[in-house]
């Protein structure tokens, strides 16, 4: 299998790209962009080719002041757009199903729908590395990307586990539904999860921080694993809370086996 | 029961201290001082004495205009000097003990080998609350205090979970291990802790981010429990791996009642 993951330069710096001819040309490359700062009000034909690929590839579209694309410019030269491209290419999702073929495993995925934190983005990836996981899914909105910050936090990892980007979870996983896995969605308040039956091919959902799982990607769950609350808070931190179910998902994978 | 925890503020503010003998007391009495505020150019001799207490005790130094700390100033009598102290007081590990007896349990105690990363003493402190241990207990030097920024990642949790401070770890230990508890380690290269019997009055032990556990506190350990490793990477996030851990814990408590 041909590694997806390239990594780029230094743990996992974030690459500015500034410019109207290299935004537009990292675009036509392929690269993956994360972000696109564009000085408000800025209309010519270059700006709008830029702005049409940008929502082609649903790449975040920020309009700044000119005062913040001078704070961010480390040439002074960016004649009203900078880009930030993720150090890392990010992987398909057929990719991490192959690795899982090539292991001779059921698929074990992680779906974070809309972890914010680069530090809990980077930390769940170190812990799906570590758990055996084969692929780590996020979604193009709204989330963090695979920022320096992500690299250094993963320890490592990001160099082994593939990270796929999707525009839209629900739909990825209605398609690895067709493809014969199943969805389990972590929520305090759900079935203990030392009472599911967690095996096979799996998919784990991650909500965000601070709402939890979205309710569209909760309705495309078919259980909620609930991690047993006893004390006065009512939850842990997301990257705690992926490790432990990811590990209650090892845990029932080693005694099956 | 007495709450040692005295919640001195809204969620993690800090306690302010004006003054040069008031800050000098504050460091003798052993209370947790973050960061000071000196005045800029300020030499004499009860200035370079805090000066040298806060760097004996690596406490943060901001050298700031008059106006700077005026505007901190709650008293106007500042005299060049204002520290600012953990909001927080330490509990006993006697508290931890009586807590665990008041509630008919068995104590479970969770023990960090010089965790220096604020973020992880928060979300630990976060995951005992959750977990229903009945408190932290780190060690005086070279760890982490009870800053803004634990309180804050602690979700609330330091406002119930007990936490004390002892000067020796392992001395701590031994002295619990009289009271009939006993101990098990975290190492990534231990027996897989599914196989381990972690019931009955107990302590985990998290190790430092870089090191792991001390050579003499794991001495003191009864046994090693490892996380089963299935990647590339070697190690979970020290806030991952207790809350992995932790809840194993809570497994088998679960299932043996």
């Amino acid at each position: 299998m041909e590694n997806k993951i390239n990594h780029l330069g230094e743990a996992g710096e974030q690459l500015i790209i500034e410019g109207r001819n290299p935004v537009l040309e990292a675009f036509r490359s392929g690269k993956p962009i994360d972000k696109i700062f564009i000085l408000d009000g800025c209309q010519d034909g270059p700006i709008r080719t830029i702005i049409r690929e940008a929502k082609k590839h649903d790449t975040v579209l920020n309009f700044v002041g000119r005062e913040r694309l001078n704070q961010v410019s480390g040439t002074g030269k960016h004649q009203g757009v900078i880009a930030f491209a993720a150090a890392y290419e990010y992987a398909q999702v057929e990719d991490m199903l192959e690795l899982a073929r090539s292991r001779g495993e059921d698929p074990f995925l992680i779906l974070l729908d809309n972890i914010e934190d680069p530090h809990n983005l980077g930390a769940i990836i170190r812990t799906a590395n570590v758990a055996g996981a084969h692929g780590v899914i996020i979604p193009k909105r709204r989330a963090s990307g695979l920022t320096a910050t992500v690299a250094k936090t993963s320890a490592g990892a990001l160099n082994y586990t593939p990270v796929a980007k999707v525009t839209n979870l629900s739909r990825a996983m209605e398609e690895l539904k067709e493809k014969g896995m199943w969805f389990v969605c972590a929520d305090m308040k759900g079935e203990a999860m030392y009472r599911l039956n967690l095996t096979g091919p799996i998919g784990l959902v991650i909500g965000n921080e601070g709402e939890g799982v979205g309710r569209l990607v909760k309705e495309n769950c078919d259980f909620t694993a609930g991690i047993p609350m006893k004390g006065e808070i009512d939850s842990l931190n997301a990257s705690v809370a992926a490790g432990v179910l990811a590990y209650e998902i090892v845990r029932q994978r080693m005694r099956q086996s």
